[in-house]
């Protein structure tokens, strides 16, 4: 098994999506101890903003200097971790109803025609089926579907949609929200975020 | 009337968004002359990813370092930009389903508690009400309502919300879709999208 764990969270030993996404690979080794683990740090090596020239670079245009040919290089990299996983494991915050831009800089190098999706005549098809995408998502309000806030969450929504559309339907959520209500909301939401975890299939 | 123009299309010339905000902002300059105009342009001066120490600021923590500095008065010179506009007008290219990280790091420099929403008892409200935002909305496929992608906008319903949240409730869009099929479609949906700004009150 080949395991990806990603953290995006800029908040450090703060962050509880990672101390999720850590709890989720423990349990997910604990079952399979002999599985290939990749960590990516999104917030201590974060790409930085999509570029026109990196776009191009999806194309097939050759980059013309130096520093590009080194954020297409890890691009490219990024992208056969991702192909190549089996599980992968995602810390995601909400950060303003929505992800870090420093998840979503990850993403922007994984949607690649012809690689993780391929254009039809009927729309687009996925290319990367078949993995589990397990996400850690933290939030400070209530988010929950029927909750008042529900429609403002474009953090889960837009995860399961994003890897939907590259084929990805095991999409699953380790949730702790209400982080931001105080501490006793926050150790509750932890505490019932680590039993979902330990409660994950291998 | 102060006119805060935004862009952050990566595709300069090429870009639908930016031909669409500069038709927006000459529409309305025409019925406004001394209108003040502030262009920001996202794609050529960014800011990075949100750091925890551009966050800590927020709450009021000093930076330590004058990197930092450098930032934090950037983004309260952003802020107070935003807060003084009275029209925004918003290139939004759609960008795998949301908005190009550029466009979102400057969100992320707008949403500040105190500022531009407080905290209640019963959630948050908005302090920037009373502005008019008209957004540039680009995409290369059909999003619109009732299509079956329409559950993929995380673009259009995310500027929605988050300038709701801010107590913006005046939020319109000049939408050009199906950018991405052919030649015919595409000057298709800008004559359309630069007939509907002709359109627009002043």
């Amino acid at each position: 098994m080949k395991l990806l764990h990603i953290d995006a969270s800029i908040l450090g030993e703060q962050s509880v999506s990672r101390q999720l996404t850590a709890a989720i690979v423990k349990q997910l080794l604990a079952a399979e101890p002999a599985a290939e683990v990749i960590h990516q740090d999104l917030a201590a090596e974060p790409a930085g903003h999509l570029s026109a020239a990196e776009f191009m670079a999806f194309q097939g245009v050759e980059p013309q200097d130096d520093a590009t040919r080194q954020d297409v290089a890890r691009n490219a990299q990024w992208l056969d971790d991702f192909l190549a996983a089996d599980v992968i494991v995602v810390g995601a915050p909400m950060y303003n109803f929505s992800l870090p831009t420093q998840l979503r800089a990850w993403l922007d190098r994984l949607a690649v025609a012809g690689k993780s999706f391929r254009y039809t005549a009927s729309g687009a098809e996925g290319l990367a089926g078949g993995k589990r995408v397990i996400v850690a998502s933290s939030r400070g309000g209530m988010y929950g579907e029927g909750s008042p806030m529900a429609a403002l969450d474009h953090q889960e929504t837009y995860l399961r949609g994003f890897f939907g559309f590259l084929g990805i339907t095991d999409v699953s959520f380790i949730r702790a929200e209400g982080l931001a209500f105080g501490p006793e909301s926050r150790s509750a939401a932890i505490d019932a975020a680590v039993a979902d975890v330990a409660k994950l299939a291998a």
